[in-house]
């Protein structure tokens, strides 16, 4: 097939106009994606697709993949509002701009395909209001684990389900580099310049690393599930920089794998939601925790159907593509069916649609229970087992298993502490009170021990 | 809520009524659900669904969920029939009278929603002409998987792409089965039995145990993915009945687990798909390999996408009523957006409504090819691997493995043999004719080897 723009079918009021802003590493593979299949998607979708506008920061630049001059456009919100293109795909990345034609493309009534989780994360809420306000539409299954139609699948395939469980990976690039950690024996900073050297890591990695990335995309899926737009301000979100090869030796010889989590509970009984993202020892026995490099994985608890689980690559140009082309499948078929219609996935959870307000709130710290890994370096001498001891026991937090190994410091030992089941309130003060102790050297690492029933 | 139809919305105008035509396992569970649910799913669909009219074989017999008496029809072609009821759910199993209600209902243009794959892979083409042809709707979520939205990852979420490759478990009895037989090294028969007595098995099992129920979902995902219909009678269709303890002792040993496969493959260069159900050694480092008991599992391989896995409970009352209510869902949402309407589920892969036809064909024994495993009970006697090595020789079919073992028959041993590469014919070639030596006591297991790329 052509790369040209003249091989479009003869008559053009047929087709259904697509603009693309940003054309980045996903908006090039959507483009990509888009020439090659055109022909069979046509076929199926019952209407040829266009790619009308691209909008890109410098025109004049040259790039890799030749466009068609009179398709480029400097100015994003050109393509968001040219009353000839009702499908807009936001592929820029970030927040200001990326709302600014967001909304000033749902205002216009428009179907708007996003792959961008931050954004959604922060204006969700309003850019939800607004599509409902002015006949648009958004479409983000991108959004979460790439290629994996997850979104999908929670608000339709499983729309007759409650969900009091949803876990997993979802950031490849922390996947990796655990991964790499555990297969290697090596350490997070060596693993990190690999991964960027290889493109695995973003030049500033901090969003990935730190948990934020994962974060954004648990609040999309949390809201999905139950509603509740909850920021990652309020969730607990701690990164992978502290954990260190030892920690997966100890992890293994308890029987367990290190992965970066997402956790959202909910109990019914009591209305509360928990979202949490942080490294997590896994039992070797759940699948995820075989579930290695870029992948994502993510486990939903339905309460009718059980547990399902889905696997695929969370990132990278082509999975990302396909979850797009997926969206703008939908909405073709959504504006040949005439705009009066509306997808299930439309009316499906957009939960605050819903009649009856929600009545979820967010777990107190007190109620979020599980059990605990707690590394600490300490002085090598008698007595120090039974200082620390003490200070759990002071916050009725049970001791399960003691390991104690060399420390890299002389005069040290590193301690290994799996705890009974415990809450976050008192992990936390106890963590704050076992820090103070002389005979403790640096910051305690506490990661938390995952057994999830399914 | 209420068990009783009188809790119904006070217009009953605006709700949208459902049939369900049997009320066994599944309509039972889809009656349950949609009762508990109702007002949460009427918030979301934005209408209220009504089970308006069952039918039962018998209504005057009494039965353990007391129905309105008013609801109970005899005849499941009054149900199907009824002009009042826009949405048919056809839960009575079987073919022949699941076709006739299916018909009759598309005839009359309303969305037919069924588990039954049998009556798909049987009359799917009839099925989908009859709904093409008088407006009517076709959903069969429940067919494959249960509760596991597959039907929908390839219609939508992956609709971008072409599938080289699908590859799962199907069978949730055969995998229950295997699971069992492997974990506790019993015998195939006394593991049947106990799954018999726990609901597990049918009273009559060959549909299960002997790969024609993963075939018929098979058939389903081929059509879905490829756009042809292929019949069990010309897939490789192999069951477990021949798989023994020692089995899964020398797989081990290799390194493999046994799982009953369902493998669906296609070369886009050749245009050739091969459609197999058969017991498979997958290495222990594919995830599918660690999915045990009544669990299904789904690998799909899109060409843009990379490898996605489905896993979750493949049957059941709960799980099916999942998948049949998520249908019931988007025809609900299909029926409130006007009948014109169609959703990118009807659109996507009917792959039939293609523009082009498909060239795609059948790929013969000679193009289909992999590594055996091949159990022989032979005489233990000098020069029989020899003679056995010369036959596979002969129709160069290469070794890569032996291992012989005791036989339970005296003066016998067991010889398991692996090879390199071979083709389907070969291998048929050989086992003929080593079962015609008279070294070779009883017919040969011949098993496949799958390393899948992913």
């Amino acid at each position: 097939m052509s790369n040209q723009d003249t091989d479009l079918p003869a008559s053009p009021n047929a087709a259904i106009n697509i603009g693309l802003c940003g054309f980045g590493t996903v908006g090039q593979g959507v483009w990509k994606h888009l020439k090659r299949d055109r022909a069979e998607l046509a076929a199926r979708l019952g209407v040829p697709l266009r790619i009308a506008a691209i909008s890109v920061r410098d025109p004049q630049r040259p790039r890799a993949i030749k466009l068609p001059a009179k398709l480029l456009r400097a100015d994003p919100l050109e393509v968001a509002t040219d009353p000839a293109i009702p499908i807009v795909c936001e592929l820029m990345g970030g927040t200001a701009l990326a709302r600014r034609v967001t909304l000033a493309a749902l205002k216009a009534g428009k179907i708007v395909v996003s792959a961008n989780k931050a954004l959604i994360c922060e204006h969700g809420a309003e850019i939800f209001a607004t599509a409902r306000k002015h006949g648009g539409h958004f479409f983000f299954e991108a959004s979460v684990a790439g290629g994996v139609p997850i979104i999908k699948a929670l608000r339709e395939g499983l729309i007759a389900n409650r969900f009091p469980q949803i876990y997993g990976i979802l950031n490849g690039t922390c996947n990796y580099i655990l991964t790499q950690m555990e297969e290697r024996d090596a350490p997070y900073a060596e693993i990190l310049a690999e991964a960027k050297a290889l493109g695995y890591a973003e030049a500033d990695e901090a969003l990935d690393v730190q948990g934020w990335d994962a974060a954004h995309k648990a609040a999309v899926l949390a809201w999905l599930a139950h509603g509740l737009w909850v920021p990652p301000s309020r969730m607990i979100v701690e990164g992978i920089e502290r954990v260190t090869p030892a920690d997966f030796k100890n992890a293994a010889q308890l029987g367990y794998s290190i992965k970066l989590l997402a956790i959202i509970t909910r109990d019914f009984s009591t209305e509360e939601l928990s979202v949490k993202v942080h490294p997590a020892l896994l039992p070797d026995s759940d699948v995820i925790a075989s579930v290695n490099g870029v992948y994502n994985a993510i486990s939903v608890t339905g309460d009718i159907v059980g547990t399902t689980l889905y696997i695929g690559k969370g990132a990278g140009q082509d999975a990302t593509a396909s979850a797009v082309i997926s969206d703008i499948a939908d909405a073709a078929a959504l504006l040949r069916s005439g705009r009066c219609a509306r997808l299930p996935s439309e009316l499906a959870p957009l939960p605050s649609a819903a009649a009856a307000p929600s009545t979820v709130k967010l777990a107190p710290l007190e109620r979020i229970e599980g059990r605990y890994y707690l590394r600490l370096t300490v002085r090598d001498e008698p007595g120090v087992l039974a200082r620390i001891a003490s200070v759990m026991a002071r916050h009725a937090v049970s001791i399960s298993s003691v390991l104690q190994t060399p420390s890299e410091f002389p005069d040290m030992a590193s301690l290994v502490l799996t705890t009974h089941q415990a809450n976050e309130r008192a992990m936390r003060d106890t963590l704050r009170q076992l820090a103070r102790l002389s005979i403790v050297s640096g910051a305690p690492l506490l990661l938390r021990i995952c057994e999830f029933k399914t």
